[in-house]
């Protein structure tokens, strides 16, 4: 039997705000299920996160289509939705439909028309910044014949409680200028997400369709309950699946995960530069690391206050 | 290097037509591409098979919405839908987005459209039949209460080529009355189906909301690629995913599975009685199976000519 302890950890500088306040709840006991879901519901919540709930970036027709999972690792109970519109916030949503013995993963109408006869809240998720990133990569894409595709970055957060506990989450809108419909990894049990209380959780952001192929988040789950520590699972299957993408498919695209294990270890690993996480346990302060990836392996170091400052002043800056 | 082989296998005795056929196109060198789209087109198309295509069961409110996923073990290309309506054959719409490298999952009225726009048979999916199993349930419902959810059969079908290319599909039209927007394990990568042309593939049917809780498919192609027979491989991970469900879930759902190597060896597991599959390789005439599942153990018979005449009786019975 392990000592208790506490974790949480979180794809992506982002998620910081909503980690440092799950820290403070986690070592009084508030359980992992409720940290992981009030940290993603800050990020869905902050209108400035353009690949988030409100605020997100819209769809090839402007509108705004939001995939979320939540994961406990106890029950093993799932709960997710995709492609839902004008809902305050899909993590809530993807949290009730875990108690749901069917049904438990929703989308589209059906998903929405469930969500607001169940009394969650609506709210037009299109913010005017959103529709003038919009109108910018629109303008580019046609006149430049740019790929539509970019901004994926997922919120995917993963905590260990003091009970024993693992849960996990995502939210996301998805690729920028993706076709109405369209889903990727992050509502999708063990590509997107996987917990197991037993073992540890993993979440991953990148390009959802690549993620899928793999099944990273349950793999990198299952390599720690092997014997992996929490940054070998990670930066192997992350390795081992990009092989196999270039080999197979020709190409791969951005994968990048976190995952930590029962003990409060954490691991991330990435295939792209400048891939952040958020993370905060027992044993170690609230954090934004920024990774580097040479060569096959990940390496992280606490981000600069430049390099902060840079992050705030981007994603706050005019859109010209 | 393996001597060149082929196989094909599917989940339920209603793919046994389109196993039959494939197996004839196998033989002569047709890849395992078509051989699976095709042999799930045929079950989609006709109209007795309550649960997948045409004629498939709808949701509580009489609207019939169908998954369906393709994946290709070389490439790893992945194409899923799900919660479409109206469209002819889900297995080629899977098919077609398995060649897209963004937007390969696509949901709901967004794939619809697509599906529209790109010239795929629009389709009463709801027939007569299907209408008065509809307002039967919904009758029993009212005055007895019972659980509307049954009916979750799934079409399910892995085949090897003489190439040595290894593809899996699933197409079902989900629980019976299920709520709109509920989508199952069928289009969940590593759930409802996984290939890898190095190993083999697996496929599964049951309840959706369980198989994603294990990842069943990829987690079967993982053993076999670890030396396991296909057996072994389906039974131990079916045996250890009821084992899990109902230590932490307190309850397991219908688990069903079949898989083939790329040797051409198959399996078949299941915790449930009279669950059949349908298989040809080149070492074994075509043949439908049905399985006894025995303390853990599955073993299974050809299908007695009773049984596939009480089954043909029961799926055109008069419905009273």
């Amino acid at each position: 039997m392990n000592k208790p302890t506490w974790g949480i950890i979180a794809t992506w500088r982002m998620a910081f705000d909503g980690i440092a306040a799950a820290s403070q709840q986690l070592q009084c006991e508030v359980n992992a299920e409720a940290a992981v879901v009030q940290a993603i519901k800050m990020v869905e919540d902050y209108p400035f996160y353009k690949s988030v709930g409100f605020g997100g970036l819209p769809n090839e027709k402007g509108i705004v289509e939001l995939d979320a999972a939540f994961m406990h690792g106890t029950t093993m109970a799932i709960g997710a939705v995709a492609s839902v519109r004008d809902i305050a916030n899909p993590i809530l949503l993807a949290q009730r439909l875990s108690q749901e013995r069917f049904n438990s993963f929703m989308v589209g109408e059906g998903a929405i028309e469930w969500a607001i006869a169940n009394g969650f809240e609506q709210k037009n998720m299109l913010t005017e910044r959103a529709k003038q990133h919009y109108a910018k990569k629109y303008r580019e894409t046609i006149s430049q014949g740019l790929s539509p595709y970019s901004g994926h970055d997922t919120v995917g957060i993963a905590a260990v409680d003091l009970q024993g506990d693992i849960c996990v989450g995502t939210s996301t809108s998805g690729l920028f200028m993706k076709r109405p419909g369209r889903v990727g990894d992050s509502p999708v049990s063990g590509s997107g997400y996987y917990a197991d209380s037993d073992i540890g959780a993993a979440t991953a952001t990148g390009l959802g369709e690549d993620l899928m192929k793999g099944c990273i988040s349950y793999e990198i789950v299952r390599r720690m309950g092997e014997g992996m520590s929490p940054q070998q699972a990670a930066q192997s299957t992350v390795n081992d699946l990009e092989a196999r993408l270039l080999k197979r498919y020709g190409r791969a695209g951005d994968l990048s995960v976190v995952c930590i294990s029962k003990d409060g270890e954490f691991g991330a690993a990435t295939n792209i530069e400048n891939f952040s996480f958020s993370v905060a346990t027992a044993a170690h302060e609230p954090a934004i690391y920024v990774c580097t990836c040479d060569n096959g392996e990940t390496t992280y170091e606490r981000a600069s206050q430049e390099w902060l400052d840079a992050y705030q002043a981007r994603i706050t800056a005019p859109i010209v």
